[in-house]
């Protein structure tokens, strides 16, 4: 049995989802993993919870104190006010960093995972925002220090992207990418599709069922698939890509007449962000692509996402589902975190 | 740089095209990977050819003397008459099986992997016979001896199916397995459903095709499909499955009429290998099922193949494609052989 002490960095949806999980699935995983997971420092914005204690925070009682209203720093004899994430480290083997994706600066979860780098601890990354803009630093940060950036959660969260490239396709060659990496404009396009809906009018059921955000250029802008693509990208390829190298169009211009032109032609329209191989380079590349209905993303609907990857051996892979939600993330960073000590 | 010295059992078409990308690969391998994979020895049923040597055997002068008609054990002054797998493994690190599946008593394989196992050899096994008639004796022996049993290649060959429950699902509990495990039938299905044809047409016209068999009883019988089941069940739910106890139904009552019958509901017919948790146990079965267009088995065609896990926390997540192929079974040979060393 190996004891593995874990400091989560941000307390949003996904934080507490991953925190619940931890509660619910400890005695699982000590069973099938011999890996006793313990909470040993909770991060939010205004400082922390910590304990040192071997069985660590009692987490099911932190997340009532949250749920309740309650700030983590005020967590009765375990809050530290204005206890930091890079502070909250000395605790802890693991890093789970789950503080919003910034794609600016990367903060604070950029500072966060490299302080934990920089002190040899294994770091689980739900955050995009610091491994889309500074992947190549922060990788070579883990190499120096012998530990490992595991970022599931931020790629598809529970949809495996970069698991199955590693593991799955060990030894063949990946000649071309294709993604259906975000929910929200799959089932934008699904919806007007099969009911023939405007654009707005898809986008409002989306919004209204919590599919889309009431903000939601990062996602039908095409964004949201942009930086996935280029996290994958630089783990696949080589970590040289960047946002602003990536053409992205988005999902907003593409009309009822659109689809039924393509639906005439036995095809279907889906955002794809797509890596190909072209002479010596990789261009990557989103935008709404018609699809024959034979294609292994064609039959990918409502908000379901998929990967599809061409290989020279294997010919082609494809993976699609995995939930689109917090418990779908929180899932993401368990597994890496299993798979980080298994 | 590790060395890694393998023996290559059975010279068959598997063999064969394991022996060819080794070639091939061997240099990306080392650049990727760090492992220089020797092959050491080449054993068929006549003898074997064995080269004590770093570089080893000369893979492509031997696939060029073997493709001329000549046998392993005539390989100049590397052939070896008369020497058996068992006697070939000293010169190896690694046992590569590639000997014909045995669904009687798993013969030649099973003595192949257990002297490789008692020796502390690891295995990787294209060979379905040993692994599903004895998975719990062959587990058991290398725990004893603490090295790896891989078995990808023997369970769908480049669709991965035990990589992908392993660690992509790792932390989530899985509820249930449907999977499309046999191209043949897939394919038979699909051009009984585009083409309206009978059984008997189709069957002929993959008969030529090379994608069935001269005799085709073990794929239209279901028994393909329910040796791989029995084999993902044995290591996902525990070693406690036979083939004996799966209820197994094949393709060949299936009629034009049923199909256009099932379209009518807006259905496909497949025939799906499934596990289920149905209270405490697990229940295999082979069938041909109807299937709602929505479902992920559903756009599974010609000879391709999937598998749909659904989990508690993670939701469905379904694989489908890999080259269904000489090709296809070397790459995951090659892919699992990675994979025990990285």
């Amino acid at each position: 049995m190996k004891d593995v002490r874990i400091v989560v960095c941000g307390l949003g949806n996904v934080g507490k989802a991953f925190v619940e999980l931890l509660a619910e699935r400890a005695p699982d995983v000590e069973a099938r993993y011999a890996l006793r997971l313990v909470l040993a420092a909770a991060v939010d914005i205004g400082g922390a919870a910590v304990c040192d204690a071997p069985g660590g925070l009692p987490a099911r009682e932190l997340l009532a104190h949250l749920h309740a209203g309650g700030r983590v720093e005020g967590f009765g004899k375990f809050g530290r006010p204005g206890l930091s994430g890079p502070e909250a480290l000395d605790a802890a083997a693991v890093l789970v960093e789950a503080t919003p994706t910034n794609l600016t600066d990367g903060e604070p979860g950029r500072t966060h995972i490299v302080a934990a780098l920089r002190r040899g601890r294994e770091v689980v990354s739900a955050n995009k925002g610091p491994i889309v803009l500074f992947y190549k630093e922060l990788l070579e940060l883990a190499r120096q220090n012998r530990c490992g950036l595991h970022i599931s959660a931020a790629t598809a969260a529970a949809l495996p992207t970069l698991d199955v490239a590693r593991v799955c396709l060990a030894g063949s060659r990946i000649l071309s990418v294709e993604g259906i990496l975000n929910g929200t404009t799959n089932y934008i396009l699904s919806r007007m599709r099969a009911g023939g809906a405007a654009y707005e009018t898809a986008l409002k059921e989306a919004q209204q069922l919590g599919i889309a955000e009431t903000d939601p250029r990062k996602d039908v802008g095409g964004f949201d698939t942009a930086a996935k693509l280029v996290i994958i990208a630089n783990v696949l390829f080589g970590p040289s890509f960047r946002l602003e190298d990536v053409p992205t169009q988005g999902i907003t211009g593409v009309t009822p007449e659109d689809i039924a032109r393509a639906g005439k032609d036995g095809e279907v329209i889906k955002l794809v962000g797509s890596a190909e191989r072209v002479g010596g380079e990789v261009r990557l590349r989103v935008a709404p692509q018609r699809l024959k209905a034979t294609h292994p993303l064609a039959s990918v609907n409502g908000s379901e996402k998929a990967i599809s990857y061409m290989t020279d051996t294997m010919d082609r892979i494809t993976v699609s589902g995995g939930k689109s939600s917090p418990v779908g993330a929180a899932a993401a960073l368990l597994k890496d975190l299993i798979n980080a000590y298994v």
